[in-house]
């Protein structure tokens, strides 16, 4: 690729300036795997020159992960250690932002016995739910970004040599995030407006509730009183400014955790904890699970949904145009971060506290009392198509268009 | 190189089985730099088979630590999170084996300001005393080992093409831990052998003093009472055998840190926190440092023996022939791992509790009392050529050729 040192540049720019916004004097931690050493010096240099005030790195690597799932005893997978609790503590207390840099092999954990991996997931989430009800509520500024992943690329592009897969993937990553614009920032800056402005019609509406309908799905989501929906940008409890994920294309709430009934059908596989989940089906029942299906990946479909507390109820609902641009390049990402930006998608667990108004200063049993899910995890499936209308119901009973054929009808 | 990958795997199963000795059910933590990620899988896969219950890797990046080290904020150098201290507690709690795996460019932390580096190793190295402490008593097994690393290469072979530096070190890692022989882990234990027979004449002759002549050298030296010379192979505190070096050619004591009179001038360059220094040479009186020059890193120097608690004194006295077969190479590492076992050595600061017997049940006072020095350091330095004599002084005063020219003489 042409002039690629100086995308990697533009792009961690792009990351810590605009998306984590990173302040002066602010703590930063980057999650990264070691392939991504490259990219993830330059994300150091760029906060360093933005004036964060340290900025630690937690490395990963997958291959090793999967030795670990696969071999070590198994008191060590479910019993956390002290330091991490303690490691988690001082990240909230010191208001650690994080950035999480995804670009793990979406199948490379592969061959991990399905209750193995349950176990560890489990464990982990219920250590760590401090951390993640921190991030939920906006405590800290966070952004979850990509970087390329010579395996992942492989598996997006199964036809170009190695190299040129390689290649494409950050092409499509440097697109999707407007890293080829001249000046990006202000590109994103325009971008966020014209998400923010859905958003803003949909809260002035205040739907009681959503129908959604396409072939395989036909479902009734609850919305929570004083819902709020929000889009790109979000502030943390500083009133700083920040992007959780780039790219982004959606405008986001939360459903009410008590009110779901119908069927629905994913339309794009699903990368769950390396493994890939394929034809999902979901019906609900009084807001709660009761049957899922899926035509790959059925067993770890059914230990999330049936062995993680709050994974029966739904706790995010986004709307996303079937002619986004991640959408329109056609590609299956196997990765969150793009495939549900590329379609109307639905997350299984934990609610965002922030969307129902005031939320972030409930406490739990607020939340939850308000409609909020509360959960150990938190984990999107993508149920856009150019077939899905969605109406919503006013109070009164009702109905506006909001998306007829996949599309924005507002 | 052919049969790399094979050679690879021979060295992991040999720094595994041989080296580390891991034990069925124990943990380990491997530190390693993430351009070592191809080696370290290797030694994870390894540790597993060989039956270890959890296998962690902490990762490291010179180029970020450097610009850690030139941009955090001052506090973030200097304060220890308490979370370090919990995993450094767990690590002696749950007797933690470890593997460090060197491979950093010798020259890499250059251009770091000498009051902000010895401000971060003096933080650290009290924070982690412990640990140190745990170490150099053997309470666990431990191993130093060396991986080779594209900077540390073209340091080495600055004459050779990039990739052609790279193959020449591993060559070398690979000779001097007899990867190349048909049964290294043999190999390695008739090696073994013939140091500790060495070791066993210098045990029972308990010599009140060494006395080292060379160009540039004159020293008299003190051993303690009821010193103990060791060779390569130790064992921990639960009686398992391991070897703390990979290459090793030495037999090493601790020095009376009490009795140390005259002057020493070293023979090759010392490699200390990314620094090179040369040309040293160190006065001693009663024990005591009281000045030393040195052609290149002087100031570095001064830092560490200056203003680190009980660095002004000596805590390892190893002994190396001269045509040991890595001096024999005529290659200078710029690696302590590898230059200390090509020559006679010395070692600023701390010693280890086994160098008089029972050192490992006395408190820290008792050891003292007995003669080993404390500090929060442990800095190697080479002082050995063909050109140098040491004579052992019994008790009654006579003396006994133990080096001459540079070769054992008994």
């Amino acid at each position: 690729m042409e002039n690629f040192e100086n995308l990697l540049k533009k792009y961690a720019h792009l990351l810590i300036k605009r998306g984590l916004n990173v302040q002066k004097g602010q703590i930063l931690l980057i999650n990264a795997e070691v392939e991504q050493v490259v990219f993830t010096r330059l994300l150091v240099a760029e906060a360093y020159a933005q004036g964060a005030g340290h900025v630690m790195v937690q490395w990963t690597d997958q291959a090793i992960e999967k030795e670990e799932l696969l071999h070590a005893e198994e008191k060590f997978l479910t019993e956390i250690p002290d330091y991490v609790i303690a490691r988690m503590n001082y990240q909230i207390e010191n208001r650690v932002s994080r950035l999480a840099l995804r670009s793990i092999d979406p199948d490379g954990l592969a061959g991990v016995p399905g209750d193995r991996m349950a176990m560890v997931v489990k464990a982990a989430s219920q250590a760590l739910a401090p951390l993640r009800e921190a991030t939920q509520s906006n405590k800290v500024s966070w952004l979850v970004a990509a970087a390329a992943g010579q395996a992942w690329a492989e598996k997006v592009f199964p036809d170009l040599a190695p190299e040129a897969a390689l290649e494409a993937l950050w092409d499509q990553i440097f697109k999707t995030c407007r890293v080829y614009e001249a000046d990006p920032i202000q590109a994103w800056i325009d971008h966020e407006e014209r998400l923010e402005s859905k958003a803003a019609i949909l809260n002035a509406e205040q739907f009681t509730a959503l129908h959604y309908q396409a072939p395989g799905t036909d479902l009734v989501l609850g919305l929570p009183e004083n819902h709020h929906w929000e889009s790109a940008g979000s502030r943390n409890e500083a009133g700083d400014y920040f992007l959780a994920n780039m790219p982004t294309e959606e405008v986001f709430s939360a459903p009410d955790y008590r009110r779901a009934d119908g069927y629905v059908t994913s339309t794009k596989p699903l990368s769950y904890n390396g493994t890939i989940i394929e034809g999902i089906k979901v019906h609900f029942q009084d807001g709660q699970i009761t049957q899922v299906e899926a035509s790959r990946g059925q067993e770890t479909l059914e230990k999330l949904v049936f062995e993680n507390r709050g994974a029966r109820s739904l706790g995010e609902v986004a709307l996303v145009p079937h002619q986004s641009p991640i959408s329109q390049s056609g590609i299956i990402f196997y990765n969150t971060l793009f495939d549900e930006n590329a379609s109307n998608h639905l997350a299984i667990g934990s609610a965002y506290a922030f969307s129902v108004e005031g939320g972030t200063e409930m406490t739990v049993e607020e939340r939850q009392e308000a409609g909020l899910n509360q959960s150990d995890v938190h984990v999107d499936f993508m149920i856009g198509s150019g077939e899905m209308d969605i109406d919503g119901i006013r109070p009164d009973g009702s109905r506006v268009p909001i998306f007829r054929q996949g599309e924005w009808a507002i």
